[in-house]
């Protein structure tokens, strides 16, 4: 059903790094819910949580705890978002953390929680607590896939991704998980994601790093619009390559990394559009020609989120009307809809704000039938650009988003 | 399928208005798609249209249009939109204007045309021009209901409401209809509708009084959070009731009629969202407590644009995690979660920004298993309030819009 998502996944261990799964019961069906990742010591990490004000407890915990240790731990369980239940909700979630600081010897802010899953259910977070022994028996470092596996919920594949760079002869992994499917929208993208490399980095470069990779990759796709009250994305680097401190002294291969780690972000983002709820089309909307880069991505949401052009390319209907009517919306300023120019892959079908002379149906049509759709939207006004991705909207989004709590 | 749609429509006649109708073969079907309004001489109009900065070639003919003639003329067409077909749309929209003008004996530019239905499509106006002659024979005060007919597209009912008040003993009518199902959003709410009165009105409070009604009404409703090309809706006042005038300075029975005028607005409002694309629930959105009305109808919307909310009332599952979700991410300043207070009908099932302690599923679920639902959202900070009105979002509607040009 989804459009094209890689069959086998493919991960490295990044050293310094363990993980172990368990299922806990707390998902329904008796999947895996429970992932325990370990870091080393002195590893640096960085994070970026939802945008949404309505967080749930796990973030306002991370939120607190990464202002007073270095995390050791990052507990993620599936099933149960544990969130809107107030006092007890924070409770939950840190009487989990307690469990796994005091199974392993660290303090309680040093582990981090993360909750997925339904929102507004009580956390059992006693069957949590009794997982955690075995949990912190069984992490080895080659558990990736399994992890990716455990944090799944309407998730159809298991997503992750591996890079290996090369810095002055040191051999540098990045590997990265993620979940995410439904509740996905920019700002940020509604989801869980860890990604782990050994190399050594300037705790200074980390965050900052972290942001612009998101704002490029994540904070640029939608499923349907709904930002998510629990969105966290890691980025931990342990240090363990031995390769020359990147640092902003030595732009070049910082630079190289950089671009490692954002691409493989653009890559599990892209791979939580695929695998959109319901989607059956994976269209890439590229922005052209906007005053700046920020009016490109108003523009694009409005064409990612509107539910006449989602169903338009659920049917593989060229009804590039609809599009260009929210194109019409998008809340920017100085738009000349004479100037706009539409593309449907190589297929120009808007010109002048109007449908295009040459174009005929048939060609549209064949753009459509794709499961890969590139749509391009030029404004002709400025030098402001994104590339945004999103899914169509079809009637299983409507049946997995009306059947989820039954 | 609809939520409560009435079964009879009763529309009274207004002096100084008739209408007529026919089949010009624009829809696919056989069903007529071409309605004529005439206006009395010397009536006052005020409209409002699109905000959508790709607005259709009628609109732009309309907007400048009423900047050179009193209207004498409405020419509306459904099944074709007249958008995004550049000069030749303007040129289509003109030659129609120009048969009713040299058919009836008026300036061009005191008819005013308007277009519903499928975007990009060339409208065939020689057809559309063909039967202009029997329609200006046609007209007949008596042919609302065939004109609230008429303008349907996906519409599955005919809409329209009547209003008989008294001003100083004097009974004055106000008759009102619209067509509209999707692409609906407020501002303006998508869709076309004409209001006539017999009322005598001073000309420069008719349009402020227009603006205020639809401020109200067609921008407090929201199908699919698309928002038209083509909007437009007219309020026309005859002067043939014989009422003493209505003026600023009597403002009593100027309020009462303002009065009549929103709540036939609201009410036809309503009956788009109640025929809403798939609506399977009319839900009645109240937020009260905000820092200004500004931030209600934000609020508002981005409950009534979720598509994980609307699915959960699809599905009639009572689901606020989803609700204050949604709340957690409108664009309002100040949000205070820890203030939020959320009934489902008479059932409050969130208090303090989390589930109310007394909340049992079961008192939620009896809600939501009802047609028409009202959803108070309170935020407790100030005296800001709307009412707004949206419905569910169901397989129907991606089947209607997927299948909308094949």
């Amino acid at each position: 059903m989804e459009p094209s998502l890689k069959s086998e996944l493919k991960l490295l261990p990044v050293d310094g790094v363990r993980l172990a799964t368990a299922a806990a019961g707390i998902k329904k069906s008796s999947n895996e819910d429970l992932l325990l990742i370990e870091i080393a010591e002195n590893a640096q990490v960085a994070a970026v949580f939802t945008a949404n004000r309505f967080a749930a407890a796990p973030v306002e915990l991370c939120r607190q705890y990464l202002q007073q240790a270095r995390p050791r731990y990052l507990l993620i369980n599936s099933g149960n978002a544990n969130c809107g239940l107030g006092a007890p909700g924070l409770e939950a979630a840190r009487l989990c953390c307690e469990a796994v600081a005091s199974a392993a010897g660290v303090d309680l802010e040093s582990v981090l929680p993360f909750s997925t899953g339904v929102i507004a259910e009580p956390l059992p977070a006693q069957k949590i607590v009794a997982a955690v022994p075995d949990l912190i028996k069984n992490l080895d470092s080659d558990q990736w896939i399994a992890g990716a596996e455990a944090i799944r919920t309407t998730d159809t594949v298991a997503k992750g991704g591996p890079r290996v760079i090369d810095i002055d002869g040191v051999p540098v992994t990045i590997t990265g998980i993620c979940k995410g499917s439904g509740m996905i929208r920019p700002n940020m993208a509604t989801m869980l994601a860890y990604i782990a490399t050994d190399a050594v980095v300037a705790a200074e470069i980390l965050q900052p790093l972290l942001n612009r990779a998101v704002d490029a990759s994540f904070n640029c796709i939608s499923v349907d619009g709904d930002m998510s009250t629990n969105d966290a994305c890691l980025l931990i680097a342990t240090g363990k390559a031995g390769n020359p401190l990147l640092e902003p002294a030595m732009p070049e291969p910082w630079h190289r990394f950089e671009q490692a780690v954002t691409e493989l972000c653009t890559e599990l983002a892209q791979l939580i559009v695929r695998d959109g709820e319901g989607a059956t089309k994976f269209i890439t909307i590229q922005v052209r020609g906007t005053v700046s880069n920020d009016d490109a991505r108003a523009v694009a949401i409005a064409v990612a989120h509107s539910p006449l052009v989602k169903t338009a390319f659920f049917a593989s209907d060229a009804n590039w009307g609809r599009i260009l009517a929210a194109v019409g919306y998008a809340p920017i300023e100085n738009l000349d809809i004479s100037k706009v120019e539409i593309f449907l892959g190589d297929v120009c079908i808007v010109r002048n704000g109007a449908r295009a002379d040459q174009y005929e149906e048939a060609a549209g049509a064949a753009v459509m039938a794709e499961g890969d759709i590139t749509l391009t939207i030029d404004l002709h006004s400025g030098d402001g650009r994104i590339d945004f991705w999103t899914c169509d909207l079809s009637y299983d989004y409507v049946r997995i988003n009306a059947e989820y709590r039954t």
